[in-house]
């Protein structure tokens, strides 16, 4: 072809050569190591520069291959979320931040899901779930929110640390949902003061893990459900082919006394026009 | 319709738009804002009147919306499950209650449920899987009650605390349940008085814990039960189209074989009626 | 019959009646009562006597039955175990037990399981579940005893208090499994003497819970086979109905087209008579 | 045959014999006993040198056990992996090893596993899923990696105890996401110096736990569809019979018409015969 003699065509050659992707799935690789090693003060005082020029080389080395991809593709690399996900988490590195932000460089790790199929499959199916659980999202977040403005009202003056706003209150009932110290740290404590508050941590309990716990069986149901609708168009056709085996016998048999049918025709035919002629005769 | 023009039919016609219901939806969701607001000491005592003002003013209005709907369903009304949820948390709201009662205004961020039918639809079906799992419960329930006995006949003298009288047993047994501290807050220091007591705590986690277990079971195959019910229904289709269609084939070739016999039978009858003319013509 | 006139006959009429067993179900939830108020120091100080005495008549009334029914069944009364279970529970609350012991009178409340159809149903169904996962319930006491072993060995100096003994070491391990303060009130304690200890406690923490899910998920793949097999046979049912009431049709024209051809028999049967009648009167 | 008069071929007859089976197994429960009693001081005071020398005795018999199978099977020995993990786990148990290296002699009591095939086709079971979730193990491990850089950054000036290297990091986050203690003991003292904390750890135990219960969610379905994929051979095989005895009727009934056509034509031959004979005659 002639595309790949230009320029454009070249590098789109190379941005999707098996080698190219494998180079830099290595490269994510010897990032996620140079990452951990920058995280020891005693690496660090040892071969620090060694580490950073690496850290330097390597962000150049992606940046250089988003931007080719840019060139490439134009519009059409921004209508693939992976790259839209890959753009960002080169172009936070290379923000120059100082304190916690800059932790978040580390980010670019997780391009080897974007680059590796496996794990983009499992990540596109995680994401799938997520439509089917929206509504069940939504009503655990409204009863969070209802159970949280009930929790500050109540016990917003005896325990400010935990129940002080609302914000405080809503980290709270998310400890008391995964269980955490439920009774030993949040409700036991509560319940010196307000003896009754039994009465708001245990149905709260049951209501947010019951349907969390329905969260779940939709997740479940629907990967069932997905399995199921295979194995009905796999049946269909079984039935299909089941049946219509069977019945090209029955066809064919049927076929043989059509023709035995049209013999016995052909044969009382003859044998009509033989009377017709003898009853002429005989006339 | 003549139906519309009345009163009733005009305030039914209006209650039930759809821009009515967006409506009241969007006083639910303003009300979550305000009521969230309200518990913030920094914003009450900037604008205090105007939350506590639209507070009024929205309660009024769920109010009249809820007297409208008794107005016009009448006794129909109270044969709708949500519209009875519609009027207690709407009339709780309006009890002038202080103190802890106060805050179950707060209930009224629940009619999003009754409103949305998608939250409705959810609401729904959770409550659906409550019957297949009612006996379950009870016998929870009642090995609960047994091993509160037990805790509450064994442990009371030493740990007044937690198994001091039934209620407390039972409130720390469901801690235990949640397994929430239930060794190193629970039956550690008990074992310190009664060192065979991990006698009682290990079993009733096992016993209750695959209780509980069997519950989560029966609404997930509960669940895969109606899945697969609507499944069979889909499956009886498909067999009856599958050997419908490929039977109309064979019908067809049947067809065509009885006319051909009725062409056999026809032409014989004409060939007999001429033997028996010359029979009778030779006689 | 003349069975009930006897008094064996008279005595099985009785006992089986629903209004007998209606009347104990009344008695189990009375003494439900009266057990759980006897855990309460003021009520029995205002009515201990009385509280008392009834318990007593209780437990005449169920040692009579269970020697009704020992009566009338005979050996067949040890057959059906939950006959022998009656036996015990009423056995253990008539020795006159004193300390820790006679806590276990309330088991007699248990005796609901036996008597309402449907906990029955349950208790049996979860007992069903139990053969299924019986190997694997083996294989997690081997791994829970070789673990408890190294265990032992390796942390019984340092921390006995939770690593003694076998038997402590075992409670401290299920502690761990169950997740509840692995890690602060178990595993960093040990870490501060033993650094490498996380390369214990992580890896059991990863292979017991991942064979306890597996427990579940046999639980649930278990109950899916049986509804399954029962789905298969209904399966089989429709696809019979489905092709037998099909082919019914077939059945029938293939009778028409059978009838048609007897009748071309009769009919060339009467031609070929005429035809050799004529032949015989041309001669 | 000749075979098993050979050395070889005799000691394979032993080695593969029902009762040398039960009789390693004896063994391997003996030892599992010796090896606990082997944790307490008080017995091995009393009876130590006994309890040794069992296992000594023991432990030959394996060793003996495990080289009389290297000579039988020669290569054929490591082509089966439960012969390798004998070979390690006796092997490991004749290393002269001190220390914390001692405790490992009772791994040789898991050999109960490749001897009970019901444990030793769990364990296959239990591996057999492990291919199918791989690359969800592998995603997990890689938002553990980019999270624990992220949290070493952040944290390990203020809580160099928890955070304070890449290792310590990890581990913390492995017992956040297991749920213990994470608020209590992780996220609220972090709190205290970064209070926007929270929006580390909800986030990532979101995260986490929804990756594990897809984790598991993919166990379950795939043990279905192995279920399934029975189910859907059992079916196949029930709708062709079902459809081919229906048909062998139809069948049959063909088969009559045919013979009732032939015997048609054969009729009709002879009276045509008759015809043609009597025209021949009549002329």
């Amino acid at each position: 072809m002639t595309e790949t003699v230009t320029l454009r065509g070249r590098l789109t050659a190379l941005i999707e050569a098996n080698y190219t992707q494998r180079f830099i799935i290595g490269l994510i690789l010897l990032n996620a190591l140079t990452l951990g090693l920058e995280t020891s003060h005693t690496v660090m005082q040892a071969i620090g520069p060694v580490i950073n020029s690496a850290d330097v080389i390597i962000l150049s080395i992606f940046t250089v291959e988003v931007l080719t991809k840019m060139f490439v593709y134009r519009l059409g690399f921004w209508r693939n979320p992976w790259n839209v996900f890959d753009f960002f988490v080169v172009g936070i590195a290379l923000i120059p931040a100082t304190g916690p932000f800059s932790v978040l460089r580390v980010l670019r790790l997780l391009r080897l899901v974007s680059l590796v199929p496996k794990l983009r499959f499992i990540v596109e199916a995680l994401l799938r779930a997520i439509p089917g659980i929206i509504s069940i999202i939504g009503l655990l977040l409204l009863i969070f929110y209802v159970f949280a403005i009930i929790a500050t009202g109540l016990f917003r003056e005896t325990h400010p640390e935990m129940f002080g706003s609302l914000g405080a209150t809503m980290y709270s009932l998310f400890q008391v949902m995964t269980l955490e110290g439920w009774s030993e740290d949040v409700a036991r404590p509560v319940m010196e003061e307000h003896p009754w508050a039994w009465a708001f941590f245990v149905p709260f309990i049951l209501i947010a893990t019951f349907t969390v716990l329905n969260l779940f069986i939709a997740i479940i149901v629907d990967a069932m459900q997905r399995m199921h609708d295979r194995a009905v168009e796999v049946e269909k056709q079984i039935i299909h082919d089941s049946v219509h085996e069977e019945n090209k016998a029955l066809h064919g048999e049927l076929q043989a006394l059509h023709e035995e049918t049209t013999a016995l025709q052909e044969r009382l035919s003859r044998m009509q026009n033989l009377l017709e002629q003898r009853s002429r005769e005989g006339r």
